[in-house]
């Protein structure tokens, strides 16, 4: 995997928020903004973002062309991942998806964001409560992933 | 005393970092710049000034000039504060002010950030060298401040 | 105008992401959050509210059933705001809206940023180029908005 | 309520942890740090404190004697807060309390932590495990609060 | 030296106060906590872990099991470290251990954290003071590290 | 490029204020501070140093001198970076001069911050102003850099 990050203390949080969406539409694995302190008592920003080797030029291209920045940094990382499926759980609100995430002796669930949030919006009810009821009925199903291999 | 806020997402760390030398220089107490999360995922920063009554007026105006802000808010805060009194120190290094702080049965002191400053740039050590030598040094003249009254 | 605030250390950013959609949809003028530290070990977040106080009791509801919090805190502050008018600016991306803002002897625009984005991502081009034509295209118009009163 | 707040640029990291601990013992209902950039580039923190007002005085007393700082600011402010009952709730990781919160149309209810944590470090099992199976155990005991009296 | 991380934002800050027991029970050399803002308006928290090359397998093994992450990275980096020695500092509060680091032309000292908070509480003094007193002794013992060799 | 990093919790912010400027003084590129949660409920700070290889030693050196820190990581990465040029710019408010980026097909411009902040300071005018101005100036004199050959 590849980390790109800039710092950047001459551009506006509007623009930031933009610059997210622009990297997530050419295939970045992940944003993240962090606050930081540069010189000048400037508040500042690092944008990093986590991305394949081959989307790297792209993404660097992007960071380049919306921000003010004049460089861009890069380095490698390891990523030690677990293996995910979804499930369909059928609650009161309707049917949401359960990712699961398996390997390494470790099994884990939750519940989809955006089917949840779809679910508390058209029904009126906090989202915790669509959290807790799908993680209840996943439970009952007692369901495991059908393993085949981890990947790391 | 009064506190001003504003919360700031359109503009660039540059304008903030000059903001902050303008509100001082029109007799801000203290001014201060937190990171904060806003709408459309836009890293911000909320703008805090904290001043006497008679200056609110200036610096709002000084806010809404030099910001992209189209609004301040304030409230007011009450403030208790120690009495300080400034005594020079004889230090291998030059003379250092040290500044003691005493009321409520506190007493307590620290050397002049500036005087620090100045003293490990032209001697060219540490700045922590000049200010344990200046608290050794404080600390064997045995000084207490000439208290008259501590006001609130 | 009232604050509200709660802190939160028991939930997660997901739902935080959710409530800030909520609370604007029920008339929040501002929300935010700021990252903070709290104890054992916990970074957490303040939740931040600016209303008019006739949506404070709704709002607080909203706090109360969709985080965790046993309890929201609030106090009042005063605002002092800058008239608004918005002109719409032809540039080479189409119709832009400027926002102007005046009072106090200040005048400042800056462009729409929902307009920027769109015609941003229509034309494939940097945001920051359409802000900076359109800014362009506005200086030209010479226009000032007709002051009717500065409101307070 | 009383809030009570402080800037510190001027003492570590190590100290502040230590002061937390006091703020606590001293009965501060909430303690947290907010990082902010102050002058001269100097990464700072405020201290906030929320507290009774019979409260406010002593730990005043206690920022000013354990912090650096020259003065502490201090306002009021509202609070509503939730009704609160504890449950004990049965598990193969032993007696958890549940925590419910309730009033106002609302009702939620969460494990408490320090019981969780004990489970988890005895068992030699995530401690979202032991979250996880007490809530299914709480809402099969489908209790409610016996409520006497919302409280503001 | 390796650095391990993951971004986090769908779990609590009680959590993530557990998760850092968890890593340093387990031989993390350090773990740290970076807010940052991640997509969807979400306040995340980048986990940092710095651990020798041969504790790496177990401290990811635990991200993965006590967080709701389901990849972390890693990444190499190299350490220049000074040496230390402790000796013991007889002042009017106990006996206080003193940390001696240096290598590289340099020595700096300070006094262990956890000794002078005992001190303070039990003295019920202010850390601050502990420390001071601690210091100025430790200055009059005129003490330099036996130096043996500066490994990097 | 080489990066260094060290997190610092026993060190005030005054001294990272003064320790920017060291870094700044002996060829850093860029110095930042992250605010980072660190053990025991203590605020720190991570502080980033970007450098050329040869200036590594030197700033590591003045890291392990100005800070409490007994140990300092580095690692490499890669830059990515734009041609520069700088043209003065006529305006109202003197001469004011533009940084223009280019390479990879991409083109930016915008003010020295230093020239606007003078120039603001001296006439009195909000440096949003300047810079809007100079930038209005720029355009028209439809300027484009001698591009000879993009570096990477």
């Amino acid at each position: 995997m590849k980390i790109i990050e800039a710092n950047i203390d001459d551009m506006s949080g509007e623009f930031l928020g933009f610059l997210m969406e622009e990297l997530f539409k050419h295939n970045a694995l992940d944003v993240w903004y962090t606050p930081v302190y540069m010189k000048k008592n400037r508040p500042g920003v690092t944008v990093s973002v986590l991305c394949y080797p081959q989307e790297q030029e792209k993404l660097e291209e992007i960071l380049l062309k919306e921000t003010t920045t004049l460089g861009v940094r890069s380095y490698s990382a390891y990523r030690k991942k677990l293996e995910r499926q979804l499930v369909k759980v059928n609650t009161p609100y309707g049917d949401i998806r359960v990712k699961m995430a398996y390997g390494e002796g470790i099994f884990k669930a939750s519940p989809e964001y955006e089917d949840c949030r779809l679910a508390a919006t058209i029904h009126g009810v906090p989202l915790r409560e669509v959290y807790d009821v799908t993680m209840r009925e996943f439970s009952k199903m007692n369901i495991r992933p059908k393993v085949t291999k981890t990947n790391v």
